[in-house]
């Protein structure tokens, strides 16, 4: 691409003028919810391409009246990774529907590419097709928990099961740079998600991870506070937490399917006496913020950082509402140049 | 030690009129939980050998009035493992408070051994002085965390944090073999935390796990589930989840964690405001058990499975009331002779 031809999509994608690309066959329930999102993401608004077999989503879209009139598109890919299968398959299936939704980002057709589907898949596609930034050896998928100081920010959530230190110490400068960008939050507090405070416990990942950590702290490129236990999560104790792509998808894993049993027994307390059902009107309104606090499909899909463009990745049990906010989430993002900032951010990292 | 010996020690073991051991300096506050907790249980009837330095345990003890009249004893131990040693200093430090108690065990003057000191130190301690099991390469910290289905059993919660795909094998036979005996759970079903429910996704370790858990449940000894991921804990869908010590310490403190701030939010909206107030009065009963089901201070704590003798470890930050909760727990094992069952479950199970 020339220097010109960059300059226009650059400026078409800051004027907002770029439809998001949705993976709009992933997902554990396939085009179904992926289109009832989207519909719902365009009456408000938001151009969509949606990437998949067109056969299949001309039928699903026609089952919403007036969504011809919405700015809707379809983009035929014949193929589609099924969760089942490996990450790896990504590579010599161009048809795929997550091959052929990085693609448009990458030929700046759009401007984030939004996929339910198979996570690993999701990342190799995103890794081969947009390519990495600058002192990036993996990306991560970085999301936010709730937390008592408002929310911390996690990464690796599920895109490397098995992990070399550095990549853990170049996620901590990554998040770091992108809630300075993201969120103007000056100097972030990283943790180390580990068992024990004590900077000598932990596996042995984490002791050499622990070690890089603290080199980089010494130059100045990170604020390091430390190991960080499992409770240390939702009391916030630091703003980021750097962890391995397994243990990370368990917590986040455990995390929001905690939440929802605890709510499911609070509930059924609330019903157990007549007493607590005429207490529980009562307390309805206020309870509700709690819950809306801890449901994941508010943020709707969660970051893969480290890829030269926008890339978000969600639970394959997505609903609807989740598809929806993953898609503005995303738009948001671009509307806001943030690759453009965290590469900037980046540099100006390196040259502290 | 002779037969005849050791006859009369498992006769008074199951006629209870050994008490129980308790590292009673061990833990991220030292005594003075430990020595209240102890009172509490002495006077409900339980015989507790207080293991410390005798200065500071009689000080300590010496504030409570009538204390002298309990069935409490002081058994002098001049060191102890602080939190922030490495486990490994257990050895040759033979007056470590852990060693001591554990040695109690051994000589049989106690049925059990309590601590909520460093965890690595406790399983070290009691790895080295009372020895493993027949097949038990490795011992685990076995817990229970409530779930939708009433409670999951999972290990290791924090005793090895690198492992061996063997060790998560063997501790799959060691908790179904657990179950059996002590809940009368028939076929208890086995799953094995990773990040997927295929079974080829996961990280190298899961991997090489699943393949062995396979064959176990081919050879008939284990009932395997297969994958299970972090929703599926509070859900409940296996009666066991199978982890190494670093995830599983991870899953437990973040369990925990946010089970107290969920219920700090849910206490804050229902004080929010004037008509939740009200609300708030009729719905506490019923809220009550809920909390109370997530309490980690009922439990107390923790069984390291695996060892030639009733081991018991909680948490540093445990309060008088797991303390003493412990000390029962650990009480109500020997008398139903644990150890004993849990040997010959295993040479049965082997049997098969």
């Amino acid at each position: 691409m020339s220097a010109k031809e960059q300059a226009v999509m650059q400026e078409a994608a800051a004027a907002n003028t770029l439809p998001v690309a949705l993976d709009a066959v992933g997902g554990d329930f396939g085009a179904a919810p992926n289109v009832e999102g989207a519909v719902a993401a365009a009456r408000s608004g938001l151009s969509v391409l949606l990437v998949g077999d067109q056969v299949k989503l001309h039928a699903e879209l026609g089952k919403y009246p007036g969504a011809s009139a919405l700015p809707l598109e379809i983009v035929d890919a014949p193929d589609v990774i099924g969760m089942s299968e490996h990450a790896s398959d990504v590579r010599g299936r161009k048809g795929a529907s997550i091959n052929v939704a990085n693609r448009l980002v990458k030929d700046g057709r759009a401007s984030a590419v939004v996929s339910m589907g198979h996570s690993g898949a999701s990342m190799a596609a995103s890794l081969l097709t947009l390519g990495r930034l600058k002192g990036v050896d993996r990306p991560a998928i970085l999301t936010h928990l709730p937390a008592r100081t408002g929310f911390i920010t996690i990464l690796d959530v599920g895109a490397n099961a098995d992990v070399k230190p550095q990549y853990l110490a170049q996620w901590a400068g990554l998040a770091s740079t992108y809630l300075k960008v993201v969120e103007d939050r000056e100097n972030p507090s990283v943790g180390l998600l580990s068992i024990g405070e004590e900077d000598h416990k932990g596996n042995a990942l984490t002791l050499e991870v622990h070690a890089l950590l603290r080199q980089a702290a010494d130059a100045g490129r990170i604020n390091f506070h430390g190991n960080v236990e499992g409770r240390d999560i939702f009391l916030g104790s630091t703003d980021i937490v750097v962890t391995d792509g397994f243990t990370g998808n368990i917590v986040l894993k455990l995390a929001e399917g905690e939440a929802k049993v605890l709510f499911g027994w609070v509930r059924d307390a609330l019903g157990s006496t007549l007493l607590s059902k005429v207490g529980a009107l009562l307390v309805r309104n206020s309870l509700r913020g709690v819950a809306a606090r801890l449901d994941p499909s508010t943020y709707g899909a969660s970051l893969l950082i480290g890829v030269n463009g926008l890339s978000y990745i969600g639970h394959g049990s997505a609903d609807a509402r989740a598809v929806k906010n993953a898609l503005l989430r995303a738009d948001r993002a671009a509307q806001t140049d943030l690759i453009g900032r965290l590469t900037e951010g980046l540099v100006a990292a390196a040259g502290d």
